[in-house]
């Protein structure tokens, strides 16, 4: 972790255990969505502050689908990591699995995109450094990140049909198969 | 309140008010994403009780953007309701406003979709009644979130284009701008 | 909510909606009353805030019946607005509900009256600004908060007898009625 | 504390300590009057269930002021003890001292009176044991707690006047006072 | 508590009472070792803190069993005191009952030694004020403070063999018995 | 994590991430010791959770030094494994850093021992299965682990010296360096 080694994807990874407690839980015993949001939340703050080295706050969520319910006194797992930099905002993956300890079962239960951007102390926002995947799987991520990015933008209004790059190829294969 | 009434969009309205404690910020003092995702997903679960007065479990959130940074001290207040119900799924939709209560402004923060299910005793999903729009806007939500459905399904990759049903407009329009 | 307008009681009003969680309860399932006291403190804090647009403490609370006890799984709903101002201090109204979402049912739990006084940065009391009440029924609570105020400090030891000015008619009306 | 022994004052005190960390507090640092009374309700149900020896629940607080502020890293230090029984019902006494652990001082913030009931395991109400005060001051405490219920039921409305019985000699005090 | 008294152990002692809430306990329903490991560091902060009058931080614990499980709605008394100081660091004594007040029964729980060290406001070491012990049992107390610490010491290797002092006559008895 | 899967010490490793609080911290900002040893806890349980498959809980908890401050905001990894199993217990091992994600350094917080045992329902002990060590390091703190347990039987009284096994060694030489 020396301020001079190269800024790697595998330098942002977080693992963030917890076991589920009564106050986690709706009526039936199963966790409360939101309260893994949260959870989500604090392990990609950590891969993003591991990445930019300073204050960084969440700019925005992915659509989550919440898979597989998770059960009070189960295990949650969860894995996050920054995919890309685009100037002052990262991308941060993050995978969640539940274990059911006593069966010696573990099931993924999300996988889902969180935005943060790198701040100033007056929250302003700065640019964060840029990131070097490694291995193929992370320049995978890395590649499919910018056209996460070009839909987030899409979806939010913020990018015309016309602008769109990344997504290109996706789009006419839309249009092709609805020909 | 009473169980023979007509099942309308206002009686699963839930307004929820919290003052932003230490606990709940970052350290520049501005309240987390994940925190916010929580209380929403609280103020989410109680507008889907209140329709379909059984337990009710998170199914997806939509993308989320978060606009403005929340102050600690600050009050943040969550209005919720129930938009449309798809037999056994409900489309309830947040919107988020922080007030400086010193300053005496009040901003819109977010607008986000959470998607719940009700389920048995079991946790199986069951169907959950017919929800009954009366204001123009009501209405129009109700239109709306058929559209936001299809989108949805289509991003979880479970809803293929030829079979899209709402969404046909915008997309052949998309189309059209491309062309 | 602008800085200008006339501050009514309508501005002050605060709506509270909470489920409660296995952690607010005792060994039966049913909500603390002193978790209940806790709520009704920041309802009733974020309506002097919202009057007075500066810090306000808890300066009393009067005597809380617990009338219903509330469940686990319930939902609360506290409503809270400014009464009256004296000065420095405010009364402030909560009354309190409890929903049983399954059986579509909805029960008055408590009526209470908190006094905040409004605070500069050392902890000093400052005077707050008048309310004016608009409706009838907030004019009745105005004229009720001068009583109550009364009957507060006469408790307190604070208010000889001989001082006594709007509780008069009351007390005569006692004294005749022991004759 | 063998079963068999005689139910005094004494077995039922309970003290409590503790120091206020940054989430009791509000923007000034000072400790929520809600945060208070409910660290007093978990005091009070805790003598309570020493005496009683079965679950008990808050059936009512009387009137409590606020009189000294309390700030962060201070101690609060809350005393309780149940001063007589009136069937199903207690009349619980808190105390509650701050202290100041860098001044070497110490004062009284508020005394306070809390009503708990007695239940079975369906929350219906049961008698509680008589308790037997020992000390003057016990004893003090035991006659004043008779007065105290009568005002208490007065300002419920439960209690007509002339059905007044331990607060007679005040009233009529307060009545030639006023002559 | 006037600054000018002599600084006796009986100043230092603190009780400390808590209900064991759901959120504190296993799947069991028995309470989690580390949450009572976390509220006796608070109690054994609170007598450090009435002895140093300044900030004081945990340097060590001593090795504690958990000798029998405390449930869901029981009562925990946990009583601290500072046993004696050693420049700037002091050892605090804890001894943790539980109570199950149906049954009326009281058990020990456990037995532990905190090492707390004064620090001024850089969070740099301060000398702590001599303690005075008073009765025989806190004049015990004091000796066998002085073995435990070279105890302490030994195990984390900061503390050769030769250089024992109190401890001395123990492992000459030691190695006599083993002769 | 096949049932039928060979127990190793890797399958039973447990990464927690968190980031420190405010309401985690003293007056200086410094996270509370008692604080760390509940997180330490509940990472502790999920090894032997992973490693029994049925409820385990706290036995003991061998000392604990605290050898650097970790700050308000600081992000704290805990790692923990079973060492070895000894019929119904288990020894953990906590390795416990802190990093300042600003200044990109981490530093080592604590090493400590945990000792949990595998019970069933009603809470009796149950022998829990044995653990097979693969890398070398494994297999030095799997021999490690029966000296630290004769440590902390004798320390507790309840192993005397002569009955001593594998620290004999270790006594002989301290018996060498005093002649």
């Amino acid at each position: 972790m020396s301020p001079d080694a190269r800024k790697t994807v595998r330098r942002s990874r977080c693992v963030m255990t917890e076991i589920i407690l009564p106050n986690d839980t709706n009526n039936l015993g199963n966790m409360m969505g939101g309260r893994l949001l949260y959870l989500m939340d604090k392990a990609a703050a950590i891969s993003a502050l591991r990445h930019a080295n300073r204050t960084c706050v969440t700019a925005s969520v992915d659509s989550v689908e919440f898979q597989s319910p998770i059960r009070q006194g189960e295990v949650v797992v969860i894995e996050s990591q920054v995919n890309r930099v685009f100037r002052t905002s990262m991308e941060v993956e993050l995978n969640v699995w539940a274990e059911d300890t006593r069966a010696q079962t573990r099931r993924i239960c999300n996988r889902a995109f969180y935005t943060f951007v790198a701040v100033d102390d007056e929250a302003r926002p700065v640019p964060a450094p840029p990131i070097f995947p490694e291995t193929p799987e992370e320049h995978e991520r890395y590649e499919a990140a910018a056209r996460r990015r070009e839909l987030r933008l899409m979806l939010a209004g913020r990018l015309k049909l016309q602008d769109v790059e990344h997504l290109r190829d996706d789009l006419l294969e839309l249009v092709r198969q609805r020909g």
